[in-house]
């Protein structure tokens, strides 16, 4: 699996290497180039990759489209970062930060016509289905980044809001990498779909998995502070979902531990309603909920399970980080 | 003329109307249906239906790729008073002053794509041309608005970067429109890209009108403050053109009056440098230049003169105002 992964990483390092933009203005590109450089996962391109490979053989032709992804993806992190005001990004200063908000602003646009121009590689009876699920998915994308604005200071967020939310923002960018790959694959509609449904329901688990870690992974295996979530007040699956079980007292103790200012005491606290209240089973069994509706999906796809294999060990893969 | 633009502007009001956006999450759509909805001359769409006429005799088809630059150009103007931290667009509140930068940023974003939908209405043997030029132009339009964040501070501009500038920045919408209408209405190659760089020609004699009108305009008739880009000291064709020509006695006195306080005596004092450096002439020589630029195009597109007389009116119409 990691092999493959590596194969395909080392390929997309390449392809955003050799895409070239103009040197002028300087201003402009300098900063695209920059936030391009430093990097991430690209798992995004990959699963384009994937689904291409999984429907052809051929992982190469989905290039463009798995570069269209990333290039994507990088605009809404350059424009939601200006919105977070963050000031680092994968440990270095953000484009706002660094060249000021005005080119953040327009570095962020010109990346999603580059996105836009990546795709129009593409011969004319491709060309308006990777379109229409492109736009469908950045419009969402979009809504997503707008209810995640909203619920942050919004006092009675549901569940259901809250995946609709996450669904959004993030999932959907996976089943639409999925389904563009498998789109320039060859593949019949219906297993396009299946891809895609794959793709948003390995999201939301991958999500709420996030969700979880934050509250009980190892710290030393985890990379990140463990508890941030909770310091934040961060309206995560765990906490509206303890928000919803919660009875008259525990409520009351969740109002009290918002404004607490001792950071130990405040992520103790949260732990030990969590724990009361049973919250972290709760979370796996919804994140096992979603990834059992993702392999269902990709179990449906008409195709021999040995093809379909590396996309089983990618779930298993992304879903058993550390936990 | 007249009428006939006005039909034209109706359909577009219409059409505009007609466009249906979600309702949620509202706070993403009502700044996008707020500002599509304090108007404008709605220029660039009408230019799209007259291309789409001139070749077809038939402008409704083009209906979908007017919405589109009509949309990309109100996207690309809230994110512009964003970045010129503008209070007020066409007498009302910008979406930013209103709403905040984020939902700004956010908004503007969706317009893009919104736009991208627009063409996707078209069929595959046409959609690539159009995404094609419209990707094309649209980085254009950001590389446009980059320079002029650059030339602002900029303190050797040169006359032919300012061009440059314009066209990216305003004339390469107006030929990508006009084009885009002349796909649509069935075109040779050969005459689409006349009539784009009959818009090109003619955004840029626009252009040069627009800053002489700032200076030499009658006040009553030009419907906005006489000087305001001699108070702002910006680098229009007319100052330029003055600095270049000026003696090192004049350009002493430039510098003196760009710090000049006193806006009577700012603007009586510039305009006696142009009117010693025979300025006007020199300008209104440019804008001609483009303009005959512009006509010598549609002249060689391969249509009797008769059904091209709209487009002959258009630049008439345009580029005579008030002067």
């Amino acid at each position: 699996m990691t092999n493959q992964l590596t194969a395909y990483q080392n390929f997309m390092d390449l392809a955003i290497e050799e895409f070239k933009l103009p040197t002028s203005p300087a201003q402009l590109y300098e900063p695209i180039n920059y936030f391009l450089s430093i990097g991430g996962k690209r798992m995004r391109p990959i699963l384009t990759l994937m689904g291409s490979e999984l429907f052809s053989g051929d992982y190469r032709r989905a290039k463009h489209a798995s570069l269209a992804v990333e290039l994507f993806h990088n605009f809404t992190l350059i424009h939601d970062d200006i919105m977070d005001a963050a000031p680092l990004r994968r440990g270095k200063e953000t484009v706002h930060s660094k060249w000021g908000e005005n080119i953040a602003i327009l570095s962020g646009d010109t990346l999603l016509i580059e996105a836009y121009k990546q795709l129009n590689h593409y011969p004319s009876e491709l060309l308006g289905k990777l379109i229409s699920v492109f736009n469908q998915t950045a419009i969402e994308v979009c809504e997503g980044q707008q209810m995640d604005m909203d619920y942050e200071t919004a006092t009675n967020v549901t569940i259901d809001q809250y995946v609709q939310m996450i669904a959004f923002k993030t999932a959907v960018l996976l089943g639409c990498s999925l389904k563009m790959g498998a789109i320039i694959g060859g593949a019949s509609e219906s297993d396009a779909q299946d891809l895609y449904d794959f793709g948003i329901n390995l999201g939301l688990a991958f999500q709420i998995q996030d969700d979880i870690l934050d509250v009980y992974a190892d710290i030393n295996k985890f990379g990140k502070q463990v508890g941030g979530d909770i310091l934040a007040n961060k309206k995560t699956y765990l906490l509206l979902r303890a928000l919803e079980d919660a009875d008259a007292f525990q409520k009351e103790k969740f109002q009290q531990l918002f404004s607490e200012s001792d950071q130990q005491l405040k992520i103790e606290g949260v732990k030990m309603l969590y724990s009361a209240l049973d919250i972290e089973n709760k979370a796996i069994e919804k994140m096992n909920y979603y990834h059992d509706l993702a392999i269902e999906k990709l179990n449906h796809i008409s195709l021999p399970t040995e093809k379909k294999q590396p996309l089983y060990n990618l779930a298993d893969f992304l879903l058993r980080r550390e936990h």
